[in-house]
């Protein structure tokens, strides 16, 4: 019997150095909000979701593809110029349904830039865990969990969504790395709570949501299972591999 | 009524950076095993520990001063040249009384001279849990829990000890920071359990020091409470603080 892959968790991407990506998939985790609504703008249509580095380049994209729709935040707010924010919530199927979306954001696509020479880039949240989960446990290959964090900061909301996906594949990972296994603590902690939003009340990222009237937005970015898209970054874009069309 | 102080978490050397450390009081956390070996030294009489970078410079101190012990270890082991090991139990009253250590390791020592512009530099492990936290209290300053980590990637016995603090002094600081807020719910997590050895079992640490036979090192080094002294460092070596010799 072969043994089992190794999972890993990358608390903030000021450790990311640590690790050896080569051979890995990398899952970027940016709860609040850019991998969640990355999950809702793919499951609700959008063709492809274009990750960007600058404002100024998601401008200049729009000027090259005028049919794209940009979006972005930074400090958690909507950027002037852009046409949209990074709510989950804006990009119902109506709207979405065939486009692309040019997203820029403070730590997400930030994080995603960074990792180099992984096997496979994919993006998790709350709202496609299973889909996620499910697709690391069938490709069976070593796995990263990455929290993009807040300006390097670890912060509560990434960390237990990594707890999340090392507690759905602990029996078929070998979960030898502290920060997986206090991931995994963490979130088994939070189960025994009313919701996951009521465990992180105390976090960071909520007081400051909560200050920009974005409390529907963090209940709706803690609801599991919505979206059940695995998204995958084909070094341009990400686009929805789940099932059927999974990437070999 | 003035506001609360801040008391934060740096999970990892590598994002001590992030943390302002001006103003406040910095504790390095290296459970396993040189802030509870320093914790150890002072409490059985030690005159003074002087934490030192590199195994070169542990011996040139000691042909400068031949009556200074000199002890250490890298990746766990004893160091060939030096005298005596990492471990508290080595240090008894009727051997180290009055004598000065010079202590070289592998991370707590590296972290203790990346501190820099602190107001004070203590070091903190569950021997001296309470004097730490009491000496925190009595401050009333902002305070950054700095764990050494191992080869800056995160660990749980030093989390978990930032969590304890944590868990005493939330009454009197601001805990903010997700970091903070995350080790004390872990610790919370770790006080169900038969004992804070039992609940780390599956920890990187746990793994690598067993297999050097040092099971009996860390069941030491997580009781708490044996040896309540506050190591503060002035710039040259920790000397203990703890109470009527406090330095204000």
């Amino acid at each position: 019997m072969s043994e089992k892959p190794l999972l890993e968790v990358c608390l903030s991407p000021a450790l990311l150095h640590l690790f050896d990506t080569r051979n890995t998939i990398v899952v970027i985790i940016d709860v609040f909000r850019a991998t969640s609504t990355i999950a809702a703008a793919l499951h609700n249509g959008a063709q492809k979701v274009i990750p960007i580095a600058t404002v100024e380049d998601c401008l200049s994209m729009h000027k090259r593809l005028p049919d794209c729709i940009t979006a972005g935040e930074r400090d958690g707010k909507v950027v002037p110029g852009l046409q949209y924010g990074n709510s989950p919530l804006e990009y119902h199927p109506e709207f979405i349904q065939g486009k692309t979306l040019a997203l820029t954001t403070t730590n997400g696509t930030k994080l995603l830039h960074m990792v180099q020479d992984a096997a496979q880039i994919i993006t998790g949240s709350f709202l496609n865990l299973n889909a996620v989960a499910e697709f690391l446990r069938k490709k069976n290959k070593k796995v990263l969990l990455a929290c993009a964090a807040w300006k390097d900061r670890v912060n509560m909301e990434d960390t237990l969504f990594a707890g999340a996906v090392a507690h759905q594949l602990k029996d078929a990972f070998q979960l030898k790395c502290d920060s997986a296994l206090m991931a995994e603590l963490l979130y088994r902690q939070a189960l025994s709570h009313n919701s996951l939003l009521d465990f992180m009340k105390g976090s960071s990222h909520y007081a400051r949501l909560s200050a920009y009237g974005l409390k529907k937005d963090m209940e709706y970015c803690t609801s599991p299972n919505l979206h059940p898209v695995v998204p995958a970054y084909d070094g341009e874009a990400l686009v929805n591999v789940a099932t059927d069309r999974e990437i070999s």
